[in-house]
């Protein structure tokens, strides 16, 4: 349970496949060259290839594809979901990528912590209410949820990638626990 | 909120590229003539063809790749970690496949209704019993939870499998309930 | 937990009066003949005549008496409460009792599955509304709630029925589960 | 919502048949003349003769009649399941009538506020803990519970009792609760 | 956990200072004369007569203090907020105090078991319902809920006040249910 | 409620008294000197000197006064209940106190976002465990709690001390959340 980079990135015995492709290795150092490190959630997928494609692929379009949502508001949502489920590994990974992207690093607590005390534009706390509305108690939602997202003017694409952004941290929450993912040391002091 | 075949997938206005690519519409042709019906989940999706393949390669790997899980066991899980969340699309779509793998149509309803009343062997109890405290309460998940599937013979691999099946329905669960994607009516006579 | 029909019908070993006493006979005769079975409800009351008939006697005058509610709607209200509770009998039995009176396989479904996602007139979601508020938060009922009943034209009457048939499943459905009572299979199959 | 004795016994306007029949005359003279009062649950159900003969006769079996389990064993457990549910009338008349017949008032005010405070033989702490795991998640009970009872000398008979004792206050607690059920007055000063 | 008064007030082994400093000696007795018992929440801080003091202190300056709120109503929330975490000590010792303090034995018990079936001014529900919200989901607080208290005239003191009183009884109630610390047996008597 | 500290330290109306008390006066002065700030909480209490001093009096006997616990084990309660209850104020100004006593940053994130993920030796966990339940189910908790510390080597002192602090976080961590109480923003930054 320490933070020792050295070791593996969850508490299940599955080693990265050794060598990697070349195409994943090529990966791991642009992640290297541009974020100074490799996340850890690649390096616990790289024991199945398959599997590694298939998570960054879907990632990569949710969290970084066009959407009228900004990258910010995406970790945003990333962050508040991740409260609610107490995802160690992603409040601390997203968690920066929020003070990263909102040069206010009180705002990434504010969200780690509860983020009704966030000072935040209406309809910012909209799309949070719905995306923690999902965790919480997604069987609930019905059409007055989608339709306060769209009194505050989100599209229904926009609404669909609140969703689905949502949802996916979820599914990664979850995996991360379940496997005791550890988030790669670095992030705690940086943005502070 | 009627089941008409003929309505669009969700309470989302987002229509289907139109034409489909030629890779997607032979893919959806595949499932029908295999299942009979396009899941209205592709349908949903198929507003933004990276996002369906996206979705389709994650499914594809977790659902029907190699795996020391079965493609029932895969399924039950799906059912209970959809019973726990109440969705509807999920309890649907995957229940009838549970009745169809496993020929026994009571095992679908055990499973959606209250997994804890099905009659199972003590390995597949504890698969399950993991997959629902992921759903139900994911941050409580420690070392104590993964030995209790190791006991049972589960390897590494398969308890990452496991996570991630149970993680997986975590997210669509969530998707379909918050844009209420509704099942093709075709699934509930199925395999009774 | 197998649903062998030649079993007991609860986890308890209490074996029915034998023999019957004549009355009883009779009216579980009546049951095989006009659904084909006995319910196992029955059979597990059996054990104890006086037991049974005040059990069939407040049931009868529920679910088959005088009332502004339709059968119908008394077996909506029945699926939904035994929903929230999981409980697996009386899902299975007044499930299919909902697929039976409605001619709407799907509407069973709905209810058993999530009540919020079926497509119902109004009246009859405020009726399913209060039921399950009855079944979740009993002690945060209040006057605004039934007043949100008498707004769609319920009756003191029908509202002390909505209450009477939801508190009766919420005693029923613990029951059941305290037991571990089993539904004929024959349910399963039955109006799909 | 006063304790006027003069008003009517719930939030319902549902005026008692007038003139009763004689019997039902004769039954709440017979309360009167032992209890010094007639239970207002029986004038709540007395719009409707044949409700409140369902009800009483229920009642009368599981609460009166032959059991392994004591009159003051049912209350107790009567008070246990109302406490959960926080049912104001069940526990102000349970609560009497446990004072009454344990002679003990300290009890049933442990067992109003928090039943695991009170000092009770392993056996009667038991039969509680089933009870009120029944009350607060039925759908999780199984096999090991019921043989922990059984662990204590609780026969099978004995085990349905509880079960259905417990199962009836979640009945009656939903029902007082739904319909906003008085006291009667009285309750409040006996046995202090 | 029998509640014989010559035994120590809590589960824990710490003896009262021997013999008491002459001022703690002197606020006894005054608590004798006055109340009849000295309670036995200050014999368990009897331990230590700094931490007795810096208790006492609060506790008066809460309880007894000038304040926009009388004395009952400081109760009434003791009452309803302990009510919430079912603390056995706190309900008996303050539920008296309501007791006596108003002259009403049912205001107690409705306190005591559901605060919501109380009959009260719509100020003193508002006042009751901030502070149950505070004790269930303090994080879900915002600005309309001291809205709501303002409207119903309450000053920013008195605002603060509502707040102090059920943040300290959400104090007080974990401490005595985490010694398992016992009221004196004479509150149950009291002013019925 | 934006963190700039010339604002109000909490959203009431509640000026401090102007001028401070030359004691008061004193006691700010040394917060500054030493902490380089004055707590806000401190602040926020200010409008009412007795009040202020008898938080003062309680706060500094519990967490600065002798006891068996360290003051770095009193400040990993107080984050850990904070979590529980996602108090804003408290797990910034906590959670910093976490990292300066540790020298360790993660450890504060860990605690702050979920304790269970936190590497500690088994008696802290136990401790920790304790008033985690404390905050969550204070009912729940019986002797065998308080055993399993007491096999840990905690004396019946540290016992009360481990109650007592995790009470007071509970009383805290909800005035904090009624009035809408800001952490000093410096708190941020500082030991990351």
């Amino acid at each position: 349970m320490t933070d020792n980079p050295t070791q593996r990135p969850t508490a299940l015995d599955l080693p990265q496949v050794d060598p990697l492709p070349e195409e994943t290795a090529r990966y791991f150092a642009i992640c290297e060259e541009k974020l100074g490190l490799v996340p850890n959630v690649l390096r616990a997928y790289a024991f199945d290839i398959e599997k590694l494609d298939a998570f960054t692929r879907l990632y990569n379009d949710l969290m970084l594809g066009r959407s009228g949502l900004s990258k910010l508001e995406r970790e945003m949502i990333a962050v508040a979901v991740s409260s609610v489920n107490r995802c160690f590994y992603c409040l601390v990974a997203h968690g920066q990528a929020v003070r990263a992207l909102s040069g206010d690093p009180a705002l990434g607590e504010h969200l780690a912590m509860n983020y009704r005390t966030a000072p935040l534009p209406p309809r910012q706390r909209a799309m949070l209410d719905f995306a923690v509305k999902m965790t919480e108690a997604s069987a609930t939602i019905e059409e007055p949820d989608r339709d306060a997202l769209r009194a505050h003017g989100f599209t229904e694409r926009e609404i669909w990638d609140i969703a689905a952004v949502a949802a996916f941290f979820n599914m990664t929450n979850r995996l991360a626990s379940a496997t005791d993912m550890r988030p790669n040391p670095e992030y705690h002091s940086q943005n502070r």
